[in-house]
């Protein structure tokens, strides 16, 4: 399939493990009330850099050769793979570049710096700064870490497989959110060869779905991108994708589609019934079990992955509004 | 002093490892930028129940013969030491009963019963439950524990300040919220153990901090109890006190008292700086930061002690009111 195993995974955790949190494993009682099973949230929301991405991007930054780390690495992201890439690469000592428009604003610009990341601010929209990350990774020699399809980062990304196996070894069903694939494939890695019998579902939002799409076609499409409180599980998988689509594929038992509603009802949820500020790409699974679309069937874990949410955005969705 | 040496906080981190989680020791950029000096904030407010208090009550409950175990704890509170009394006895198999007023909200009570506690509702005030858990103790030869002024109680909340020195062996200053002084004597114990000299801060509100006012006569006194933001560091220290008073008095290098306006800045802090939700009590450590109070002596590490706001006043401290 992937050509990655079990084995990655352990190595990557090895790697990784003076750089990265073991999150919390943390019992739901409003929404084991609700399914009338045990539910637990794990909270990614409370890695390092607020999401799961710091596991990938670390476990990639070491595996860099000698030469490679002279000449650093560079992302263009505005995101959670950009801030984990700045602090990944900052704590092994090698250089990280981020390139941002010029739209970008100043306080997401200052957390990136604040990571320990140089800011390359270039053009006017996501696709100039991808641009010029690619130009500057073959100038400099530097290389470009991709977001997911990338076997250090999904083995990364699989170690929080892991750590659920380990805190709940009885789980039998886990909600992922579903995005490029990378933290699906690699949490699926480990769960599965675990106990192929715990049941895997991937959640995404109606509006943008691009792994669904393509696992609907049965090859990797794009999709139009809209706007969408689960932003962070926006953009595409990749028309050449390598590796991702193939794992989700094998590897998912099923997907689900959550409109906006559902979405704002998961991070109300969060906020009103566990007290935990997450972003509306963490909330999907919580959504999911409000939404009734789960089959009580126990424990459940629902990945609560990031919590880096723009703030305004969440007090109005606190408040009732779903954009 | 009292009689508390660093072993016993390490003997209660052996009894309690299972039970309580290493929580997080997060660095804060904004904090840090505006210091000029390294800031980390350890959210204890991670952990299981929401506040360091679920340390102290797992110790106390350890350590209870078995006689004791098979009659019982029982305690009066509608806060922090009742949910971490409930659930430590649930998870060490000793029946709680925590008694609480007709007044106490449902969801409070709900909160407590989820925690696995038997619930007493008696009365119309704090103190008719504090009575009849009184009563309900000598009747029934159960386990009266109360909050703070109890060496297991301190030593185990003590645990929290070997996980400081652990993450941060190079601290040079803590701020810990300051009330009964159970968190401060445990905490400071082991810190000043390790280094005496770590600069110990005890932050308070200045409606009604009854350590402080004792600190200042010489002896224990009472106060007005007074509405304030830091509900969870209202009451007395007991005019019996102990053990807090004099381990307060020999380990605390200064006390600062906030006025409310303060507090609610810290919590809008943790919040939009953070992205934490934090009770009053927990942010009285970033708010004397954001104060000025503090010289700029790092690294520093602010104690945020626990998340159990109301979340409806919560809401309104993030929209600019302070009450």
């Amino acid at each position: 399939m992937s050509g990655l195993q079990l084995n990655d995974v352990f190595l990557a955790r090895q790697r990784i493990a003076s750089q990265v949190r073991v999150t919390p494993m943390e019992h739901s009682p409003s929404l084991s009330r609700r399914m009338g099973v045990p539910v637990y949230l794990k909270l990614e929301s409370q890695q390092i850099t607020g999401s799961f991405k710091l596991r990938g991007a670390s476990n990639a930054i070491a595996q860099l050769d000698t030469e490679q780390r002279a000449k650093g690495v560079v992302a263009a992201s505005t995101g959670n793979h950009g801030r984990a890439l700045a602090y990944a690469a900052s704590q092994l000592k090698v250089k990280a570049t981020v390139c941002l428009s010029h739209l970008v604003p100043s306080n997401k610009v200052q957390a990136i710096r604040d990571l320990g990341a140089e800011v390359c601010i270039v053009g006017q929209s996501q696709d100039d700064a991808q641009r010029e990350a690619q130009r500057m990774a073959r100038e400099q020699g530097a290389v470009l870490l991709p977001p997911f399809d990338h076997p250090a980062i999904i083995a990364g990304q699989g170690t929080l497989g892991l750590e659920i196996i380990e805190q709940l070894p009885e789980v039998a069903q886990v909600l992922i959110p579903l995005s490029g694939g990378g933290l699906f494939s690699g949490v699926a890695l480990a769960l599965k060869a675990a106990n192929p019998h715990i049941r895997l579902h991937g959640i995404s939002m109606q509006r943008g779905a691009a792994m669904h799409a393509s696992l609907q076609a049965g090859y990797p499409v794009d999709v139009e991108e809209l706007p969408t409180l689960a932003d962070s599980l926006g953009g595409g998988i990749g028309l050449d994708n390598r590796l991702t689509f193939s794992m989700t594929r094998a590897l998912c038992d099923q997907v689900h589609l959550l409109d906006e509603a559902s979405i704002g009802n998961g991070i109300r949820h969060a906020y009103f019934q566990e007290r935990q500020v997450v972003e509306g790409a963490a909330a999907v699974g919580i959504a999911a079990l409000l939404d009734g679309v789960i089959e009580p069937r126990g424990p459940i874990v629902v990945v609560v992955s990031g919590r880096n949410v723009d703030l305004e955005q969440h007090l109005r969705v606190l408040a009732g509004a779903n954009q």
